[in-house]
């Protein structure tokens, strides 16, 4: 069992938590929970890391027997430990270290895609997730200057959708040049669009754009759009959410 | 000018943004930048306070102006005091105490309300008055066990629909006995709603109610509604972020 904070694997941990460029350099996240560490798919899944009470409590045996049965590596920590090194404030006392999935374009292909420029919000980027999964969205296309995917807090509120729910960065430009190539309408929710998105007939393979909370979509991809589309607004309000406006089409549509 | 860090109006201001309990009693509250300053209704209006740099600049203007027409009192801070006094990384220089409007439940009254039971999250609270405001939602009724709307984060997430919608805490089974009453049709957001929120024709007069994000609405106020509607979700998915939901709801309405 690991007693000291200056145990060097929970130094890592912490640094996977905490910095993205470490993420960036191992390919690794960390996931906290039950819920979300039993929604890792095996071949992710690096480690489990328990405090010392949930991994005598019977909560933890789902868990265990996975780990037992796949010969996955896993490591207890004192309870004390475990609540410093945990991102929330009441820890359940399981967490993961996850390898980070890598999707290729045509993992996103299948008739709904969402794309996304420059989201900054980890908590918009994580709850557009969530509802991609919920929509039936097969893939989640992001610009480069989107917000970091791996972060704790875009992790927890995507609530386990992150294993679901294909992702990947890449060139807006290119990436909208070869959906369009293999027959996708591609429609990016501007305030000045041409069409409301409720007076459209959808075709079979669609992908929406959804631009940053303050500028909306970048000038270069809105270029590269199929068609311009807009929400209906009442009174003085000048935008939506940007995850409120991506639910709505995604709903429409 | 005000230079000291000590003075008591600087305490103060610090006390309305993050105390509850002095907002309660002071029945004050603060927004802060010029976009947010300058829709605070006249008769909302207490004091503005100015960093140095911005009460020189022209943009102070039309708020300046404002204030001399109206008799409104002001104040000048040195920019580093400013600074410490903001709740954001990179402050515009400007903030306003501003009264807390006092609704009655008839000035929802109107077509479409949004009742909220216990939201907890202030970004979801927040972004829910936004959506409100678009969709033309004519007031939205809280439990008394929401987030409390004042707090800093709640107004900055209205993007000022704060001064545009009407909004009162009350007791949610005495409002909708009340609303049912007037003729409005309760709809309640539930996992296990018995029809689906996009194949109901609606009437003249709608509420819905979205609970509690983990809990979703308590069982007394489940028990008041006229209907439980759900929505369509695909995948692994157990339910939508609250804000998302109630958009996708007040969209169809």
């Amino acid at each position: 069992m690991i007693v000291s904070k200056s145990n060097k694997q929970l130094k890592d941990i912490k640094k996977l938590m905490d910095s993205s460029k470490a993420r960036k350099e191992q390919k690794l996240f960390v996931v906290e929970g039950l819920r979300m560490t039993r929604e890792v798919p095996e071949h992710l899944l690096e480690k489990i890391y328990y405090s010392e009470s949930f991994f005598a409590s019977s909560l933890s045996v789902a868990t265990c027997e996975k780990k037992g049965e796949e010969g996955k590596d896993y490591e207890i920590v004192s309870d004390e430990i475990f609540k410093g090194l945990s991102d929330t404030v009441t820890p359940q006392g399981i967490l993961g270290i996850v390898k980070q999935p890598e999707y290729q374009l045509k993992d996103a292909f299948g008739g709904k895609i969402l794309i996304l420029d420059d989201i900054q919000d980890p908590g918009n980027l994580g709850t557009m997730i969530r509802t991609s999964e919920a929509v039936g969205v097969t893939g989640v296309i992001m610009s480069t200057g989107c917000a970091v995917i791996f972060n704790p807090k875009v992790i927890r509120s995507t609530m386990e959708s992150i294993f679901r729910v294909p992702f990947l960065k890449a060139d807006l430009r290119k990436a909208i040049d070869a959906l369009q190539k293999e027959g996708y309408t591609v429609y990016g929710a501007a305030l000045d669009g041409a069409v409301f998105y409720n007076e459209i007939t959808y075709g079979e393979k669609n992908a929406v754009v959804i631009g940053n909370e303050g500028n909306g979509i970048s000038e270069k991809v809105l270029d590269a759009v199929d068609y311009k589309i807009k929400i209906p607004m009442a009174g003085k309000v000048e935008s939506l959410n940007a995850a409120i406006s991506a639910a709505v089409i995604l709903y429409q549509l």
